[in-house]
């Protein structure tokens, strides 16, 4: 094994930049998978699936890049639970595509792509924050960009609780309620680890300041 | 930003005291609720929001606090991780109490109600345990107060086994049971973290012992 | 409280090994409940329990060990990490076991015996990883278990995803999706745990090569 003794700041924020865009990408085809939700169109979720693989992948040039590197941009800890964080955003994503699929849901849901729309503000909000983190002048407005990631946090969380409250009241249909909260939950949940990353984020920057 | 040298000691404990109290306010509070359970009650959910409310703004306290000071009475992932588990305890009672009124639940339920009652000895334990990291004379009442913490979560998982057993065999309502298998679940989950917070406890006091 | 200042590598080695073999008995007896699952059979259930006891000795052993050396086989973190998720292999386990009995699950189901003879494997492949953390020179052989554990939880993936098919398509009786749903999600996490265990063997001989 070769250990590179530069520091390796180029590569790292290249990489967090690289599987930032791969959770763009992740939401933004999930809205457009959701507004249609055709359980025909095989291409698709076949698109989705190339887009985790790739992420998957950025996260392990990253794990596997900071365990053969003595110098990093930031705290060695932090850059494992930013890449992990990462991930856990485009798994998320993947894996409410997939339950559609399997509890062949078709046709859209008006609820699913409410979150669909906050799901890819948050992402993009993230993906500027995690760019932002190439340069300590941007940290006034990196943290204007993670106050906005919490806020869509809680508007989400309003949403969920209002999409059960809504689902237990007028679905008579267990099953169906089985199927809907955990997809509402789920997509809940990307949010809540959209969150995770900008908490990352700021004590990145408080650290460096 | 301002970097103190001096050792925040004094500070970090009356944080975590403060914070171990708003445990303490949630888990009484849930048991005044659950007695009750009042969904016309508006001022009872309000007064919950507001304590897992000051549970966030210390939680966010200990965290910047954290990230600003070089010296800490113990170890920072400690600390770290010390202040997020307590910050898990309001969030998870405050979630029930939320959830009770997402599904409409009304009037009290006996299993729900025994659950409160550990949950409040647990939490009362909890809070104990942390006000005794102040002083390593406390180390061996401590230690009990754990053992305690362990044995209640023990009575939890038992707790919640019986009344899965009970639900589903008496019950033939399909969404009863989603309703109530998530709230008995999320009790027993609140049991769960306050073990957390004692391995943390211990882990601390083995360390500086 | 008495420090050791040698090297505890030959008993943190043998603690491993001892609390993977624990989670090779918990696969194996699993194996054999689930291919039988009688509701009568007693002594099935407390030998799954004494297995259960035993691996939370060992991680208790390894844990409190790690808080009294100074000097350690691999990163600390790392030992904490893995003692944890093997710890969690067998608790995970041993909660499907118990479920059954709650759930008054009868007769053997095809589909969770498929899965308890893809966890016997993971679960064997895992001990094998970690038994081979004693000696560098079996980085490579590692490394291709560690391949195979992933790629048992990749088939893992697609099984449960073709079982919820089956089972939201052919089950009409809500209450028996939510226990099945919750069943083979549940043998699922198993191999997802058991990959988290292969994440961190490699990382650990990853920062040692």
């Amino acid at each position: 094994m070769r250990f590179s003794f530069l520091p390796q700041e180029h590569n790292f924020f290249d990489l967090f930049e690289k599987q930032a865009g791969c959770a763009v990408d992740a939401a933004t085809h999930f809205k457009e998978v959701v507004s249609k939700n055709n359980l025909e169109d095989e291409a698709s979720l076949k698109k989705m699936h190339d887009i985790e693989h790739q992420g998957d992948d950025v996260t392990h040039e990253i794990l596997s890049r900071l365990n053969k590197t003595f110098i990093t941009p930031f705290d060695r800890e932090d850059i494992h639970t930013l890449a992990k964080e990462l991930d856990d955003v485009i798994d998320m994503i993947y894996t409410i595509t997939n339950r559609l699929r399997v509890y062949k849901i078709s046709g859209p849901d008006q609820n699913l792509l409410k979150f669909a729309t906050i799901i890819e503000e948050s992402v993009r909000a993230v993906a500027c924050a995690v760019k932002g983190l190439r340069n300590l002048k941007n940290a006034k407005s990196i943290g204007e960009t993670c106050v906005e990631i919490n806020r869509l946090e809680n508007v989400g969380d309003s949403m969920r609780d209002s999409m059960f409250a809504e689902l237990f009241a007028k679905e008579k249909d267990a099953i169906a309620i089985i199927k809907w909260k955990e997809i509402y939950q789920d997509a809940e949940t990307v949010l809540d680890i959209c969150e995770d990353v900008a908490h990352i984020v700021q004590s990145i920057l408080v650290k460096q300041a």
